[in-house]
């Protein structure tokens, strides 16, 4: 194998498949990136097994010569390393060459010598495509993806909450997260006529809303095992996680008892202050309402307690007095997910979900559990 | 306790005087801020028993109003918490109330009710300044630190190299820190006509370095077992580190056999680059040099090997040509402390200590021990 290629576009795809390399995965091949180069185009493979990513540098890119390529050829490079000497090097080329277990790599003032593993040692991944595409605008999915993927469980106790449900049925795909104390759900319609229900793990995911650039489409391929985002000169592939996702659609009440209009900065620098005599085991922030008067108050029987107004141009109430309780760190992320600058909070009493919903993102519904408190 | 205080005077103020805060110190009122209030200014206390940092804020600063003073008084109020809350209140001011141990804190919006700990219960710190001082330009001692303290050890085993040696004597500042490895020596004249030799633990410098204010003078006071840092507004007390400091005087050399001289950025760079190879275990790169050729070099057995030539106009040598390896990030690190654009290495041999000088700091040396190599 022997080629020249720009360094900063080689260093672009380094970054992008290393995203799915895990170095401490027992399986030294999985360390590495796999190259692959022909005729035309170098190949590059990262993957811990679970996640893989492939990109895919083509010779030319608009007519601009990207690499020369002497001789073709496949090995495997540790991924640290290649990354960091392709990030280091000062330099607007580099060629690579590899001969007996050895990659040289040179610059115009540098040669390094690397040991690759064989790559016959790598495992082989299918990113063959199979079927018909769905089809989401990137930027569609990266927003569904930070307004939902926040409320899956980091517990591998139930592992099928550590996953992104995503299902889809009637032009229409459902997006789900909980850990059973919040939901997030975004519904967002689709020309796709299939129907299918998957869960996506949430490592992947955040990898994938890493590597999606804005201004493409992402084409996804569903088959029982795995999903497969095709975003042009990238691929990810990632196993999906078995068994049956809990059902949710019973979940969120359509009439509710009281609303709370507020503007969402005011709401959540509230909480934040309150929440400062409190710690991660005792997280529990109040809202006191009423028609002319919204209090934010935290008690911590070490510390002290806190207690803040909510300005009056800042809020709207609508029902019967309302006391309720609930983790101050839930509800703010909650909050920022809608990603509005006034969001409405929907009761039916003290011990029921509260639902989180904003006018400009109609499609996305939060819900987080109360807390009972005894003071 | 009552008065009402400018949120951001009193912020940064809090924020000095937490530095010396280590809510792991077991003993409890050290976990929090001592405020003594009285009829003109209040005094804040942080201290972990072997720092302590002491504030004054007065009533009127430049004629500007800063205090409200209603009654006087003291107490502790945990320092996390008091720091959070002040920096999070959106209200220019804040008025703060102490009765029963429980410190109310009011803003515009919102009352906060915090658990204060008896001030009976908090040390008694002498800050009292003895003697005459060793005065130093603020900006001379930040220099000074940044250039020294790097090379101060880090194990416990020795603790007197935990610390930055002080002496003074003949109208001259020695500051030495070494952690047997490789020394950083400056020296500086003063006025002070008194000699002393003292070493102050490395971590009351590094907070110390984050306090000081450019443009003022530093008053230095020396008894037996604690030296103080007036910095006008703010006084710092640290604990010495007893013990004898080794001789370091002999170990200079004065006449060299080799000196390279070469561009700082380009010899940094190049270790930076070749040492993508190495781990913290092995961390020796290798410089080779000669008339007209200096090459940087690593090897290691496990990932591979790396070789970088000096540009030729970055780079002159004088001396016979030489061999000799060394800790990469030791010589980086003293490169970088010289800040100077290019730097002299001196040599007096493959297993002598490397000195690092600069035209524009020739009050500084930097030195390094060689690594010895079998390849």
């Amino acid at each position: 194998m022997k080629f020249k290629i720009n360094r900063q576009i080689f260093l672009n795809n380094l970054n992008k498949v290393s995203k799915a390399v895990n170095s401490k995965v027992p399986y030294q091949a999985l360390t590495g990136i796999k190259f692959t180069l022909t005729d035309d185009q170098l190949e590059l493979i990262g993957s811990d097994n679970d996640l893989s990513i492939r990109c895919i540098i083509k010779k030319e890119i608009n007519n601009e010569q990207v690499m020369e390529i002497e001789e073709t050829g496949c090995t495997v490079i540790n991924e640290k390393i290649i990354c960091d000497i392709i990030r280091k090097i000062d330099s607007d080329y580099v060629e690579i060459m590899v001969a007996d277990n050895v990659a040289k790599i040179k610059s115009e003032i540098s040669i390094f010598n690397i040991n690759t593993i064989p790559a016959i040692d790598y495992p082989n991944f299918d990113f063959t495509f199979i079927g018909a595409p769905l089809s989401i605008d990137a930027l569609e999915l990266k927003t569904v993806l930070d307004q939902t993927l926040f409320a899956s469980s980091d517990k591998e106790s139930r592992p099928i909450l550590t996953g992104l449900n995503i299902s889809c049925a009637n032009n229409k795909i459902e997006f789900v997260a909980t850990d059973t104390y919040r939901l997030s759900k975004k519904i967002i319609p689709t020309e796709y006529n299939d129907s299918f229900r998957v869960t996506v793990p949430k490592m992947a995911l955040d990898e994938i809303n890493k590597i999606i650039e804005l201004g493409t489409t992402v084409n996804i391929y569903i088959t029982d095992k795995k999903i497969t985002f095709d975003l042009g000169d990238c691929t990810i592939i990632t196993r999906l996680i078995s068994g049956t996702y809990p059902d949710t659609s019973k979940l969120i009440p359509d009439v509710f008892d009281q609303i709370l209009t507020i503007n969402t900065s005011s709401l959540t620098a509230s909480i934040d202050r309150v929440s400062v005599l409190l710690n991660e085991r005792n997280n529990v922030v109040k809202l006191n309402m009423k028609e002319d008067e919204v209090f934010v108050s935290s008690k911590s029987s070490e510390t002290g307690s806190a207690l803040e107004k909510i300005n009056n141009d800042d809020f709207g109430y609508e029902g019967k007095p309302l006391m309720i309780s609930f983790s101050g760190k839930y509800l703010a992320e909650a909050a920022r997910a809608l990603n509005s600058d006034e969001i409405s909070l929907h009761f039916t009493g003290d011990m029921k979900p509260i639902i989180l919903k904003s006018k400009t993102n109609k499609d996305l519904i939060e819900l987080i559990l109360p807390i009972r408190t005894y003071n």
